[in-house]
């Protein structure tokens, strides 16, 4: 595919026919030319709102519905995080996630390229995601997972009926191999941190963005993983930067789970390099990634942004997905939570003033996780007749 | 609450305070004088959008974040149907479900009357939903489930932390009950056909009918259990007309799983009134609803449209479920499979024409039916070093 790239840290610029990774290392994203963007007028709810800021693509099915997900003020929040806080709701996208976003740009592109099949490398949300619009759109779709995925989550994914293939083998070689395989033999592989889904990523924050405009908020707590989304957020406000829509850039800070977070580790050690770590059982096992392709990326925005990259354990993640459910009316998933698990934190350390806006990425439904923690169900039995004692009892 | 209210059927009127149904029998629903509502300039996201024609209510919020779901094209469904087929996925609100959307607006209009408590009467997606929404807007929640109520579907319910109480005794009985109940202890309860709820849920059809202004489409597809959706559609479509924004109606399309079908066994005899059956066990349990509180206005709705009501097998019912989700990515629980499944056995009967719109309200999730006709995981293992020979074998 012809779509112009640019190298975040040196600048080299390549195709995408060339490949997702610059020389230096790096990985590439997409070039672009905000200069002139305005906020559109249109009334398009879904991502292709940003189409002036987007790849070319003429998307179709469910391609078309990704994105215009709600941001709610969850004011019953704001007194532990002693700001004003806002949650994008993720969850709402055609898959349930984020991912949707990445997926639709860049399975509407590889369509209109004519490619015939689409592949990642996921046994999760990104993996279920593709394969939900491949099929809308009739492109076969190949999934590699590790060998050892889980068969609970495979049957969710198999619900779209792609080509699933079990990899034995080093999970980080395994994504850049496919990516050559992917080349090689025509098909188009969407990575987490692949150029045309970091481009699809980038209207989360358009839309956190717009909904703020002229203003933008203060600060963005997001979970990474792989480092493509939070790359992507960075990216979408440096292009609004450029566009003069927003004169300063939020504070980006990116959260990993303490058991797999080697982001986090390289910001506290004030290094500009994340090196991979051996991670350990989380429950945030779906942002586990203990070889982040875009870790670098992801140390640079938050230098950029004066943000900051920090890890919560999983009593912590818990306690924030039960806070989210109960007091947000947000079911999300442990991977989600740890944007709430990192505010708190953050704010402990004092990052946030009491009229920041401060905006928390739900990154992804709760139901992936139904049997995760689940309470003990408390309900007494009544008979009917006997209806009104039992509620003045109860409720009054 | 002083909601003017007025009977569908004999033309009283009544105010909220006074109770949810007519002295004919038949439910209220909200009155409204839609002449002079155009479509909405803003860029509202939200069911708000169309707040001309919802009752004064100032949401918060995840009420602020309902509705707005996307309407994709399922291109590959088209030649089954014979028609332009279209899906509204209302898995995309914010707990997975339609029923937001009348939970958003019951629960504002409930907290800015002063209440502190709200309710309803069931043990699934609407529990769910009204518990997630008080949460958020710090009220108190009072649900009540039939006794033998499943563990796992409370489960989910109890993540919001809503007061729980099983009710021994007549299903039906229980939802009146609970109104008259909630009137006296002054918990506003939101149950399936209630003013408010029809009210909010009007807003699925606003959204589908303004995205086919100036035209509307030919027909709208969708599963019917208390009737309360069903007629909440017919409605909006009956306000556009009298804004002089839909020349005609489309025909609507009523469809219910055929153990327990009661509306549909009155159409098929020609009534205008649906009695109750005894319902059997039925994969599309969401809508198996024997007794309907809206049964006769959505046979009315029907008729007025020019449309129907059919009852459609569990092995069509998981055909469709699964055709969803391979031709179409969505996948979605078995009761809002009912739409395509309906929608096939009208085909059969010649009710589209090949250049029709058809519109298959896509009701809710299917992640709450996750282990309900999960797919067999087909997948081969290879070394890493085989890749390139075994995506070569799959996919050429």
């Amino acid at each position: 595919m012809d779509v112009p790239l640019i190298c975040y840290d040196c600048g080299n610029t390549a195709t995408l026919a060339v490949g997702a990774r610059c020389d230096c290392g790096e990985p590439y994203w997409v070039a672009t030319d905000p200069k002139g963007f305005a906020w559109p007028e249109s009334g398009e709810r879904s991502l292709w709102r940003y189409r002036d800021l987007l790849p070319d693509a003429d998307p179709t099915g469910l391609a078309a519905g990704a994105g215009g997900t709600p941001l709610v003020r969850t004011p019953r929040l704001d007194d532990d995080i002693g700001a004003r806080v806002h949650a994008k709701v993720e969850g709402s996208n055609p898959t349930g996630t984020f991912k949707d976003r990445g997926s639709a740009v860049g399975v509407a592109a590889a369509a209109d390229a004519g490619y015939e099949t689409v592949g990642t490398v996921s046994h999760g949300n990104m993996a279920r995601s593709m394969a939900a619009h491949a099929a809308s759109a009739g492109l076969d779709c190949l999934v590699l997972v590790p060998a050892d995925a889980p068969a609970e989550r495979l049957s969710l994914l198999a619900r779209h009926d792609p080509t699933i293939l079990r990899v034995e083998g080093d999970y980080g070689r395994l994504y850049d191999e496919s990516l050559r395989v992917g080349r090689e033999r025509g098909i188009a592989f969407v990575n987490s941190d692949t150029p045309l889904r970091v481009a699809g990523q980038k209207t989360t924050a358009l839309e956190i963005a717009e909904s703020f405009a002229p203003s933008v908020p203060d600060a963005v707590v997001l979970p990474v993983s792989s480092g493509g989304h939070g790359s992507a957020v960075w990216k979408a406000f440096q292009e609004l930067r450029e566009a003069g829509l927003a004169t300063e850039l939020p504070r980006l800070y990116f959260v990993q789970t303490a058991a797999c977070g080697p982001i986090a580790e390289a910001w506290e050690r004030g290094d500009r390099t994340a090196t991979p770590v051996d991670g350990g059982e989380t429950v945030a096992y779906s942002i586990a990634n203990a070889d982040p392709p875009s870790g670098n990326r992801v140390l640079a925005a938050a230098r950029a942004t004066g943000g900051g990259v920090i890890a919560v354990d999983d009593d912590a993640i818990l306690d924030a997905r039960r806070a989210l459910s109960t007091d947000a009316g947000l079911f999300v998933e442990s991977a989600s939570a740890t944007a709430l698990a990192g505010a708190h934190r953050l704010a402990e350390r004092g990052a946030f003033e009491g009229d920041d806006d401060v905006v928390l990425i739900a990154t992804g439904t709760g139901f992936t996780e139904r049997d995760v923690d689940a309470p003990a169900v408390d309900a007494a039995t009544v008979e009917l007749g006997a209806l009104d004692d039992a509620v003045s009892e109860r409720m009054d």
